[in-house]
């Protein structure tokens, strides 16, 4: 089968590799039908963080059930199904919690060993409490937006939901991408009155318009933390979402968050512990929660919304390629000239 | 009258000041008949953060109304009064919000200008909002229990609130001061049924199984960590008080916490932001909250369960001494031949 795999910085290639296979009694292969690139998928395109040369990459994928293990009795061969970024047990106590994350066997697509997300077919491990089953009549048009339950849709949420964002509130979303547009969404979704987007793309922001933000901003960190401030007479935000990952986006956060506030953070962090400023958040209490978005936690609820039509994510995707152009795709992403590739196999 | 004074590192001095007098309408002068040293003055003594030479120190205090300000009606000559470790004016949305010590017009006892805690008398802007009388026939006997309400009970309160301190819930304490003890105690308040102590010294750890430790353990950070964690079988806790301040006291606290829970905070943090670990905060999903402790908010809700004896914290003071052995109080505590030193006037 063929399958993306990166060889080092700025090194995308599609190449064919051994074709996703049963290995356990647990497993199902799934025909990937629409994958996508995420931006932490960047980091390893920029080189800040390393991969092994021809490692598979891509962690977003909606496919269809292909094969399935012994042991498999809850999916079906022809059963479409949404993957969340990590796969897990289902029966470890931090699976009962709702941390699938935190799973004592989890793992990830295209780590070392394992199937990419972007690739013709995964062997997905544990897949009865992995997948989720879509309905048999879904509708083909609404893949796009089921596909971001994958990842984007929930990360947005989890970030939402650790700044406590409430019915009537008020928050601030530091960053522009997919994360945060998502975030935008969720917080709306969960009744928050006044939404204000910080990002740096006109496009982008119109899009977070769409989506339920009620002010955007556009600007470097330092300026607009004045700025966003006076929103809000000098109070600051209750909640605010940081969406990014990098130390001047954690600081914008820290810096916009009212005393007694909380950071939600969801954005892959980079560049260090410098972001935290400790003395900040001790004298204005300002609290910093969230991390890696248990993805298949999140998926049961909102993939109602989703169904319904009520979240729309799909506006995200403002390009969609065939797996041999991921290349392109990922130099589009890097350069901003796209903000979500859609790869449609 | 007389106070104590700092001048540089491990220079204490007690002189004549000028008398505590009312300046504003709403001040009251309080005659202070009990204080006592803090541990984050020690901070202070060390050099560590800077003073001027000659500002005067001290913040927790108890003491009898002696003089009132025109516009002070709630308050009368001869109230008895426990104060909080900063003013606060008790009518801005932070006071609203139960968050005083961000108060639009905070201040604090022994910054520049203001008195200290640790001394004959002191003038106490916005008393009405800031003082909290005690009853009248109040035993005197209790008054060093009472005492703990100005800081060092309300903080651990907060560390335990922060971290999120349930019924029937775990919870470690990383550290052995006036603060982690009092930490362990209002986690036992607030029904945890597992509370682990994390100390350096065997005295104290003694102390923390009077104030409800279930567990106690010695020893520097690093091995401990792995230790703390087997005794929950390798899960970490979700709710862990962090009550030192330190680099290694933060990571410490961080390396305990299970995946999911939450670093309540309140040792005032010395040493830097590399002692936030904002990888593994995001990829274990553990929160970092708390802060410099709203007493003013916690004193009405404490108070009446100290008042009655369920709350004893009196034993944390293990000296006490005189206005003029101030020097030596602060010397003992630095080398740790004392825990907490209280001041009788």
């Amino acid at each position: 089968m063929r399958a993306v795999t990166i060889h080092g910085p700025k090194d995308i290639r599609v190449e064919h590799v051994p074709d996703a296979a049963i290995r356990e009694p647990g497993d199902v292969v799934v025909r990937v039908t629409h994958a996508c690139i995420c931006g932490s998928d960047l980091w390893a395109y920029r080189g800040v963080v390393e991969r092994q040369p021809g490692q598979r990459i891509g962690h977003e994928f909606l496919g269809v059930v292909e094969e399935v293990g012994a042991e498999v009795s809850r999916l079906r061969r022809g059963d479409r199904v949404v993957a969340p970024f990590v796969w897990s047990d289902g029966t470890c106590e931090r699976c009962a919690a709702g941390l699938h994350t935190s799973c004592r066997q989890v793992g990830s697509w295209g780590q070392p060993g394992a199937d990419g997300g972007q690739g013709e077919a995964v062997r997905v491990p544990f897949a009865e409490a992995t997948l989720v089953r879509l309905p048999a009549d879904v509708d083909e048009a609404q893949l796009p937006a089921l596909l971001t339950l994958s990842d984007v849709l929930c990360t947005g949420h989890h970030g939402a939901l650790a700044a406590g964002v409430a019915p009537g509130g008020s928050v601030a979303v530091v960053g522009d991408g997919a994360v945060g547009l998502c975030a935008v969404m969720a917080a709306a979704r969960l009744g928050a009155e006044r939404i204000v987007l910080l990002g740096h793309h006109r496009d982008r922001t119109r899009l977070a318009e769409r989506f339920g933000a009620t002010e955007v901003r556009l600007g470097p960190g330092a300026e607009v933390v004045a700025e966003l401030r006076e929103l809000t007479r000098g109070e600051g935000f209750h909640s605010v979402v940081e969406a990014v990952g990098t130390v001047e986006s954690m600081r914008t956060a820290i810096g916009v968050t009212a005393d007694g506030g909380t950071v939600g953070f969801v954005g892959v962090p980079h560049g260090g512990e410098q972001a935290l400023d400790i003395r900040q958040m001790f004298y204005r209490n300002v609290a910093v929660r969230g991390g890696i978005a248990p993805a298949r936690a999140y998926i049961p609820e909102l993939l109602p919304d989703v169904l319904s039509g009520a979240l729309d994510p799909a506006p995200i995707f403002d390009a969609t390629i065939g797996l041999d152009e991921a290349a392109d795709g990922y130099a589009d992403m890097d350069a901003r000239r796209t903000l979500k590739a859609m790869i449609r196999l």
